[in-house]
């Protein structure tokens, strides 16, 4: 197989885009990728975009051959495979955008993610997003994805493994670093206080806990390692990127306060890139919830068990707290998530941040950073490792 | 990259399976391919998922998560992810399962598309079929997949290329060999007569021009090629497998008497393989509608420009006919058409005519066979070539 680089990225603005067709979204993010990597548009030879439900959300399926029209590739008939897997859709598009450069069956690949979510209504998009979870037994029942995340809560609350305090500074954090990203939804600190007090939605878990609705796309380019300097001076390594599966239903696991998939694809990714949780200077993580945002660098091994919380709540996660750097782009909470989006501008930001040019929020030498995208209440999950050169 | 087999081959019976869950089909197509290939699970190390829109049909996203879970594979916590490309889902769920083998990222791989279409009531399975098609500036006008097809069919006799006979004789063909295929949705011979005087769908096109509303699952077992015989003694190998775009609508097209996508997606397949359209027995195209099936020699190049409907009236293209076959396992109009599960269901049929276990349709000393499998009019295509070994 050979290397992978991420050598442009682009992000749209994530919020409610009222005046932006999905269309233009996700056109617009993939032209600020390879406007990044200062390409004409002719020499892409692959397409793989992340969406979870335009089916729904805008009635429109077969999504990868729009893109590549409405981007102009349909002019060169070049291959557009659209990927889903719940909100882990566009960190899994972005996995099988690196295996066809390693494969050697493409050299020059786009790969974007993007979710217009807005064009329904609240009802009919929670009735969306509860279709992630497994719809026979869990959704059909009324569980929707706030109350099972909120029993998971709930048991870590209970296990011991972290106040509901340290839950809720999860989105201090992510507010916090949402102010320094003009692309952020909610550009705005918020006080610990303020998540304890938002109105609940599924107790323990309120508002501010909750990601928001939001509209947006994100785009990388990848090429082969080799080539990479060809198009840019400070490329990107995929050091590793994997991806792991659980049983679709909560109730099917033998534990709601830890996700295996999240565990494996970890472990799995160290074990590719022959690094370990202390090579990490930053990371992005899925905190479609708060409590999620906790487990994640838990299972991750950035945090030892039950010592994450902690982690948050003092700040050490800041971006300038000179440890491991969570959700510097605002995370879901903040930045937004857009469900298909969110992956695909979880890597854009960590590329940012290894390359060193993620602004205001910059990790001081960062050179390793991950990523962890979830699909559903964890059945679906996937991690990259990127390598600053 | 490695050369990669199929090993294993799986079909459920198509039809309106009101006895039968989404889930049970999945995953019993994907048992049946185990059992060809002789696996008992643990082997497993990716699955990919073709199929068009459970997200509507079953109000169930996130399916790659669900049938690992309900295979049993979410046990070894395997990737696993959907590909949506309206009809072409099964096909590009195929490539990227070879490139998966291929970039030796994974080893045994099951590739499988299913779709339960029957759970919802007529008019909601159009709406969604017709989201296949440019929701902007086809579907919202009133487009129908079937008048689209219908326009293509007019223009198709009004430039001589075919003759209404020719068209319906493409239906004529799919059912004579449908009456053969034990799993097919329809096993009734039809004669010419019939299919003209069906109820009108949509000029000139009538109901026995079109493929039914299916429910049905497909799957393969795909192996690198140096290990294939240490579970087959007549694997298959994978040849070429491409995939091309083209414009979303069909009035951004120069020509809608032949597809871009399918020809370029064709063109590539013979030079990957090193092959030309005379080394070929037999082939499974996308009859979704008969007219599609008549286009679809011609683009492959398997009959001249025009001469394709010929071919179908005089019954060359039956699996006895000592020509190239044609959609032998019924086609899309008399097999059934499960959207995502189509494109695997074409490669089974295949695979089973190259490794000669094609029983009662065999065609005789066939080495290679190719499959066409398109998503909404054309804006998808993708070609496989494979070789019994």
């Amino acid at each position: 197989m050979r290397d992978v680089a991420v050598i442009g990225v682009g992000v749209t603005k994530f919020g409610e885009l009222w005046d932006k067709s999905f269309r233009d979204i996700g056109v617009n993010a993939g032209m600020m990728a390879m406007a990044d990597a200062g390409l004409s548009g002719s020499e892409v030879d692959a397409l793989f975009i992340g969406n979870m439900s335009a089916g729904r959300f805008i009635n429109q399926q077969n999504i990868g051959a729009m893109i590549a029209d409405y981007a102009g590739f349909a002019l060169n008939h070049i291959p557009s495979t659209r990927i889903e897997a719940g909100a882990a859709s566009g960190g899994i598009a972005f996995r099988q955008g690196v295996m066809a450069v390693a494969s050697g069956m493409h050299d020059i690949v786009v790969v974007g993610g993007a979710e217009k979510m807005t064009d329904v209504d609240d009802a009919s998009s929670n009735s969306i997003l509860d279709s992630t979870a497994d719809q026979q037994w869990e959704a059909s029942m009324g569980a929707t994805m706030a109350s099972l995340f909120a029993m998971i809560a709930r048991r870590y609350i209970h296990e011991g493994l972290a106040t509901r305090e340290e839950i809720a500074s999860v989105s201090v954090n992510g507010h916090a670093h949402g102010a320094l990203n003009p692309n952020a939804q909610f550009r705005k600190a918020i006080k610990l206080e303020s998540v304890l007090r938002s109105g609940m939605v599924a107790d323990p878990l309120g508002l501010f806990d909750c990601a928001p609705i939001s509209d947006g796309a994100a785009a990388v380019i990848l090429c082969p390692m080799d080539k990479a300097k060809e198009y840019t001076d400070n490329p990107v390594r995929v050091a590793a990127v994997t991806q792991a599966s659980d049983t679709l239903a909560l109730f099917q696991r033998d534990s709601i306060t830890s996700f295996a998939s999240s565990r494996i694809a970890a472990e799995r990714a160290f074990a590719a890139a022959k690094l370990s949780p202390s090579d990490i200077s930053v990371a992005e993580v899925h905190d479609c919830y708060s409590i999620e945002g906790l487990m994640a660098v838990e299972d991750l091994g950035l945090y030892g068990r039950g010592k994450g919380g902690k982690a948050f709540l003092e700040g050490q996660t800041l971006f300038d707290a000179g440890k491991i750097a969570i959700n510097t782009s605002g995370g879901l909470k903040a930045r937004g998530h857009p469900i298909g989006a969110t992956g695909v501008a979880q890597i854009v930001e960590i590329a940012e941040q290894v390359r060193g040019t993620a602004d205001k929020r910059q990790v001081k030498g960062a050179r390793y950073g991950m990523t962890l995208n979830l699909g559903g209440t964890g059945s679906a999950a996937t991690v990259s490792i990127l390598e600053g050169i």
